[in-house]
């Protein structure tokens, strides 16, 4: 069973695999891990090659762990966390330490082999925003687990070969760093003016125009003003809520068309990089609030994080967010 | 002049690089800078292709920016922030910024090309320890500045030569946020316990034993409890101090061996594995402080920083820090 353990300094809880303990020659080199595109276990006709599936959404008269799948959620194979257990809290003199329980799952996006959420249809998207929320939903029920992040890498490493395009959902019995200090920042802000930060972004963002990449109905996409990276875009709802899981159901329509916009836009605008993408929603253990607002952030890889960023916090973005936001537009 | 802009939810000030910025179609590759070791700016005898020097300890009877230094320190030619200016710190809307003002400085640790630390005479690390302090010294006199931190990347990234062993110097008008989480996060502790945090971990690692790598007179080195990175070694000096710039001279002597022996244990133990070398030390703006500790953190880097680990804040660490510390203690 891994470990979760907590920085007593910072609050910053890490994960040690004490199972698959790597041993120091283990790290002469690197592997990437190798996929033929005919032999993806993703792809749909090889399910027998996953674990089995907690969720699909299916062509009727179809079966579980067979073909006909739109979208599937399914176990990782290596998860980070393990599903059962209790959490087991406890100390070891001034440290504090748990057992690492958690969900680590896997949401296929498409039962073909496609890389990027934007080349999938609108209609697909949505399907897959259903997903998220449908797992958040029922994870949230497990009282060990208080939140639950989802997060996506696109782009492989050189040299190997792309991934299909899918997610990751990782449900963790503690909130992570760069939720809380949201949480934290965003209730300093609530306390002092009594609104919600997000909330006056989004009117700052909407009078300025200049960081606005899109503005439909329900969303405003824009490059945030202290911008860590070149072409980081945010998308937030425009009406106040906590927790994604939360959506209604005319914002998950409209959802569907903002992505598939503004991965587009970032995707021809810049060559297809390599991106994170991470929904931030608020804690289980909360009802709604009044203070955190939840939203997407993608952030593309164009530039290597280097020592500098690491280790002194000071990002250099040689990419003013307003002239990322007019590149943006126009693509 | 380059921007500094805070992120108003979590505070995290970010560089906006507005002069040299960058356009979409820059970043089709990112070209590695080539250093020949013949070519080397930074080496004994090449004076004249770098800026002027700031600082330097030579040989009676040689000339500034002429052969005869052991120690040199430079200003950095392609600086992330000037020198130069006032803060002018101002708002827009709910925002902050400030101008682009600080300092950024190389110190050169030797006169010939050495890759690593650990390679030099404990001696000239001693003198590299005195220029460290002498800099900081000087610079906190500047009323703009807030913060210098101390930063070195060992080992290239694959394809380019190696560079030759030298440091940065940041200095900065606001708190690097690492160091801000520790001053909170060390501040809360000491009013809940009245006692410093680091102190109080020196003490249980050396009650433990598991995770200490090294203890000598006046430091200690561990792995810590929830290290991040695999082979995480800390070193911390036993008499506590808030100020790095504050080190006795005795503390000084001592920690050239102890940064020789740790540093090269992790080079034998791990084949010379690319790593960040940090200084963490108080504000300028604080005399001492009960509560905050200055130490040294080196961070191996064997693993890329993956998606998961970047954004949701969860690092998984595969090498248990007991594990680590036993394996560099026999190195």
């Amino acid at each position: 069973m891994p470990e979760l353990r907590k920085d007593p300094i910072v609050g910053r809880w890490v994960i040690i695999a004490t199972e698959r303990a790597k041993r120091p020659h283990d790290f002469q080199g690197e592997t990437q891990p190798q996929t033929l595109d005919g032999d993806c276990p993703f792809c749909e006709g090889h399910e027998s090659n996953t674990p089995p599936e907690i969720l699909a959404y299916r062509e009727r008269g179809t079966s579980a762990n067979g073909p006909g799948w739109r979208v599937r959620v399914i176990s990782n194979r290596y998860p980070a966390l393990r599903i059962e257990g209790n959490l087991h809290k406890r100390g070891e003199g001034m440290y504090d330490m748990m057992a690492g329980v958690g969900a680590h799952e896997v949401i296929i996006e498409c039962p073909k082999h496609r890389i990027s959420m934007a080349d999938l249809e609108e209609e697909n998207i949505r399907e897959v925003l259903w997903a998220y929320r449908d797992r958040l939903v029922d994870l949230k029920k497990d009282t060990r687990f208080v939140h639950g992040m989802i997060l996506k890498n696109v782009g492989a490493a050189p040299g190997a070969s792309p991934e299909p395009t899918h997610r990751q959902l990782n449900v963790t019995p503690t909130v992570p760093i760069p939720v809380w200090e949201e949480m934290t920042g965003s209730l300093e802000f609530a306390n002092y003016r009594g609104r919600c930060i997000y909330c006056d972004m989004i009117l700052q963002e909407q009078n300025t125009e200049s960081r606005v990449v899109l503005d439909t109905e329900h969303f405003t996409a824009f490059c945030p003003f202290a911008s860590r990276f070149p072409f980081e875009t945010w998308i937030l709802p425009k009406s106040h809520s906590s927790h994604f899981e939360n959506i209604p159901k005319s914002s998950v329509d409209d959802l569907g068309t903002v992505l598939k916009t503004v991965l587009g836009k970032i995707e021809s605008a810049l060559h297809r990089p390599p991106y994170n993408y991470i929904i931030h929603t608020a804690p289980f253990d909360h009802q709604e609030l009044a203070h955190y607002h939840w939203h997407i952030e993608v952030i593309p890889r164009l530039t290597k994080v280097a020592g500098f960023e690491w280790g002194s916090g000071f990002y250099i973005n040689p990419v003013p967010p307003e002239d990322a936001a007019r590149f943006l537009r126009g693509a």
